[in-house]
Order: C-alpha cells, then sequence, then structure tokens
C-alpha cells in the first residue's frame, strides 16, 4: 500500500486548481482562504480512528476527546494560527455507552473553551466498526504571515519545542498493559499523558509567526526525521540534525526496547513544533525563551543545501537519516 | 441507541457558545460564520461509510466520490449556500485498490468542477474496517440571506423539488442484487441512479434565498416525514401534507415491498430541497417554475399552529404522520 504523502500528492495532482482567494490548497499543515485585507483562514482536517490512532481499553473518553481536537489545533499551530471553530464529524459503533460519548464531549469542550474555539456543527453517523472522529478545525492569521513547509533556507537553524519521543514511549507502555493512573510513578505517567493527552503548541506557533522569525514550520506528528524530511522536500533543501542535542526523554523504562533517540527521530505523536530559523534572527530565539520558560526550544540542527539529503552527526560522524517516523497506510503492509 | 437528532442536542448543549462573528451554530444544515460585511460563510460535514451508507459491491467508485461531495453539496443548497472549497477525510481500509481510490476522486472532482469547488485539503488514515469519507464544504451567501429551518410561519405552504422515494426505492433493488448498468430498462436505471448519483438541488437553493422566497429550507436526506418534522421543530409550528399531491416515483419494481408513498415519506436520500412560501408569495414560484422546467416544484401542504404535530391528509381523511425517515443510529437497535 503506498504511504501517506505519496497518495496525497496522487490526490492533489489530479484536485489542484486555483481560485482568487485560495492562497494554498493541499499539502501543508492547512490549507489558506483568503478572509478579507487583513486576514486569512486556516483550515485542517484530521481523524482519530479506533484500534488505528487508539484503542478503547487505554484511553479515557475525556482524554480521547482532547486528543481528537488537540491534533487539529496541532496542525493550526504549525501554521502560526489562532484556532477558532471546530465541526466534528463522530462515528458511532453499536456498543458504545452514551457516557463514554458525553465524555468525550466533555473533554473536546474543555480543551476548545481553553483555546476560545467553538464547536459549531457536525455529523452522527452508525459506524459499521469501532469508533471514528474526524475534526475540522478553522483559524485565522493576520494575513501574509502564515508559516508554511516550504520556507527553509540555506544556513537557517533548526529548532525544536519540547522533547520528543515521549509520546512513542507512552504508547509503548499502554501496549504493554500500563493504564493511566494519577497513582504512578511520575516519569511513567508523563509518558503516558504525553500519547494520551498531547498539548498543541499554539502560543509558540503564533509567536514566531507575528515577529516573522521562522523560515518555515511544521508540527511533529509522524517523527522528526519524516516531519523534517516533509520541510526538506517541500523547500528543496537538506538538513543535519545533531544527534546529541535532540531533546529526548529522561528515563526510558526497561521493558520499552528502543532507545530514547529512537523514539525522538521515529516515534511520532509529540505534536511539538519543528521550525527553521536565519541566523541573523537567532537571537530573538532568546527573548521567546523567556516567555515559555517551562517549555525547552532547542536547536537541534542545520539546514544544508542538497535537497532531500538528511544526516544525523553523532560524535562527530555524519550517517544518513531516513524518513522513518509514523505512517499508519505503508505500516499496514 | 438514542436517535440522530437527541445525540446533536446533547451535544449542542454542552458545546453551545457565542462569538461575534457566528451567526448560527449547531443544528441546522451548515453553520453560518460572517466573512465580510457583505457576505456569510457556511461550513459543513458529511460522512458515506462503507456499510452503513453504502456498499463496495454495488456502488462504482466514481459514483461514490460524487456522491460523498453531493451529500454535502446538497447541505449548502438546504442553506441557499454557493459551495467554494472542500476538504476530504479518506479513511482507507487494508484490501482497497489503488485504482478504486483514483476513480473515487475522479467522481468527487467531477462534481466539484461542475460547481466551482476546490478540494484544498484533507487527510488519509489507515482504516481498522471499512472505507470512510467524512467531506467539510465551505460555501457562502450573501449576508443575511441564508435560508434556515426555523422561519416557517403559520398559513406558508410546503413545497418539494424533484420527486421522491426514489433513492430508497433504488437503494432496496441494489440490495436484491440489482447492478448499475447503462443497459437497465430506464425505470430501473433512474431509480438506481437516484441512489447512486444523487444531484444537489444548488440552484434553486441559491434563487430561493436570493429573491427572499422561502421562509425555510432543508434538503431531504432522511425522508420527507423526518425531514419536515425537522423544520416543523425548529419553526415551533405543525404542518398537513397532501399524500395524493407528493411527487413519488412512477413505478415501483414489484420486488420492493414498499409503496411509492412510504418510500417518498420516510426514504431517504432524495436530496431534493424541502421548503415553505409565503401565501403572498406563492406567485413568484411560478417564474421560478419556468427557469426550472425539468425540475417539479410541487405544492405538497401547509404549515398549521400545533408545534410539532404533522398530518397527512389523504381522500379527504387526517392521519398523524409521524417522523420515520431513515436514522442509522436508532435503527441500529
Amino acid at each position: 500500500m503506498p504511504g501517506e504523502a505519496e497518495r496525497i500528492e496522487r490526490i492533489a495532482s489530479l484536485a489542484r486548481r486555483s481560485s482568487d482567494d485560495l492562497i494554498l490548497g493541499i499539502g501543508d499543515d492547512a490549507a489558506i482562504i483568503r478572509k478579507n485585507d487583513t486576514h486569512w483562514w486556516l483550515i485542517s482536517t484530521d481523524s482519530q480512528i479506533e484500534n488505528v490512532h487508539f484503542r478503547r481499553d487505554y484511553t479515557p473518553p475525556r482524554m480521547l476527546g482532547h486528543k481528537a481536537l488537540a491534533v487539529n489545533l496541532s496542525d493550526l499551530a504549525a501554521m502560526g494560527g489562532t484556532p477558532r471553530f471546530a465541526l466534528l464529524s463522530l462515528n458511532l459503533p453499536k456498543d458504545i455507552e452514551q457516557s463514554f460519548v458525553d465524555e468525550i464531549l466533555v473533554g473536546m469542550v474543555a480543551l476548545a473553551d481553553q483555546y476560545s474555539t467553538i464547536l459549531v456543527g457536525g455529523d452522527i453517523a452508525a459506524s459499521g466498526n469501532g469508533l471514528a472522529m474526524t475534526i475540522t478545525i478553522i483559524g485565522e492569521c493576520p494575513a501574509g504571515r502564515a508559516l508554511r513547509r516550504d520556507g527553509a533556507k540555506l544556513g537557517d537553524l533548526i529548532f525544536a519545542t519540547g522533547r520528543l519521543g515521549l509520546a512513542a514511549i507512552g504508547l509503548q507502555l499502554l501496549q504493554r498493559g500500563h493504564r493511566y493512573d494519577p497513582a504512578l510513578p511520575i516519569h511513567l505517567q508523563q509518558l503516558i499523558l504525553a500519547h494520551l493527552q498531547p498539548t498543541p503548541r499554539l502560543e509558540i506557533g503564533q509567536r514566531l509567526a507575528e515577529r516573522n522569525l521562522a523560515t518555515s514550520l511544521i508540527d511533529i506528528s509522524d517523527g522528526l526525521s519524516t516531519d523534517l524530511y516533509h520541510i526538506c522536500q517541500a523547500s528543496g533543501v537538506g538538513a543535519i540534525v545533531y544527534a546529541e542535542d535532540i531533546p529526548v526523554a529522561t528515563h526510558v523504562p526497561e521493558e520499552v526496547n528502543t532507545t530514547a533517540l529512537e523514539n525522538a527521530l521515529n516515534g511520532g505523536e509529540d505534536y511539538e513544533l519543528l521550525f527553521t530559523v536565519p541566523r541573523g534572527r537567532v537571537a530573538q530565539i532568546e527573548s521567546l525563551r523567556a516567555q515559555f520558560n517551562d517549555l525547552p526550544i532547542t536547536l537541534i540542527g542545520e539546514i544544508t543545501s542538497e535537497p532531500g539529503r538528511m544526516y544525523l552527526e553523532r560524535a562527530g560522524e555524519r550517517t544518513p537519516l531516513r524518513p522513518r517516523g509514523h505512517d499508519h497506510l505503508r505500516q499496514e503492509e
């Protein structure tokens, strides 16, 4: 089965059309539509599907509602946008309890309220098999300020927010039978919550866009290696990543048989931001750090000239870095 | 399992919020958001799910792509809107051929092009079980001109476009083993195509809105009895429907063991428009008929004062008419 990128390219080649008020169509984290002279709309959609993205047995329904919206908010964060409205399409299997559905909504609306986002419509249908939620998110940004994947330039420095790989490690713990429990040791709880209840990085995305600090921006939904590759492909550049500088999990439980670095590179679902900054503006990242003092903003590499070529530098040695992040479609083979 | 209306009300009660530029939230065919001083955005979402809305064995993939978009365009028609942009969320099962997916897109884009609608984004994910497509449609209308469900008034006359019940009869033929075939007798083909390839009534919806002809408007997706009930509920009125005047199928194949009238009242998926017109403006419906001479526009009843009470009048006798149209959720019990 072809991977997601190939399928999207195929659809884009069939469906690409232009229009006066369409600024950007298929291919980035969100489409851009002109709202008025001062603002643009940003629109994106993303699904959470049972037994593909989550299992009901290890997912508290409030956290599921939170996450279904959070992954969409993250797509707006990845453009520097501010969310405004959401639509929810809910496919309900026969065996689902009404209380489970209510809790999903409570979790979703709590996160929506946090970002003044209003659920304005949707659709409910029976599902042949399994629970599925598709959310469409509508946000806005000042005209001309959206941050895309395609602006990275030779010499730009690469930054990431937060710590990477935690969500993938948390998922492995859940798959091994661990469950979310407020009484868990803090280091396990943090890993599990990274998977179940990700935080969309909206504020920092907005600051990057407002101050014109980044030349490209994406959210890390598929894993650092794959999302950096998306930037490289779209921008026609390459990249070097310094392995020692990647902010990885500080604790990997023994039962997880992958390293912190492997999870950071290829794990997926971190929903942190990855962005490139021209060297001349790097000093301004300091003032950003001062504003977000709980959130690491880490220099992890730089943009090179060879299109699509990525390297990992470790102990002074460079090895090719391939996009090996999460792809639900390709994994099905 | 509670029905769709009850579930939507539950979500609306949890999620209802107000905002300066939100004109109408959950509950109608589309949400309304202020675009600028002269125009409003209309936004809606709708899914087609395998083995709930369609079966792959009887659905040619081009028609499936057409229908997935058509049901969304119909939601805009039901507000008097003009479509502009669409997003597609595609959940793909393991066993699906690439050529099947390509054909879906070809059918979808052909219909989109017909209405100058551009596919601007979406999401592709693996599906645990079965093909599912969720489309979000974005359209617009002149500010103040959207037609809603809640404006029907005592004494208004009720009109429907097209013929009702054909899609439900066509579905029964498909379930009985008939297949779409250009060589079929025309009366069978028409029934099957009514189900597989519905026509969204965008132009007439737009004319009704522009000329301020209708006090309420809805598309008949769930069946006349249920969609008329939606208008009655939202408007706080009742209705009488004249059974003999309903434009039903002229031919019902013997193997279908329901009548043309039953299918028209409760069948669902016709995607015709149902609207109410003040008596003083009924003369203007004539000029509309002249413009749409292939499409019947039929007077089928009138609005009464008792909230939520509907009657069917046949041979001079009135019997209660209950909303017995299609509800995938309720049917699951």
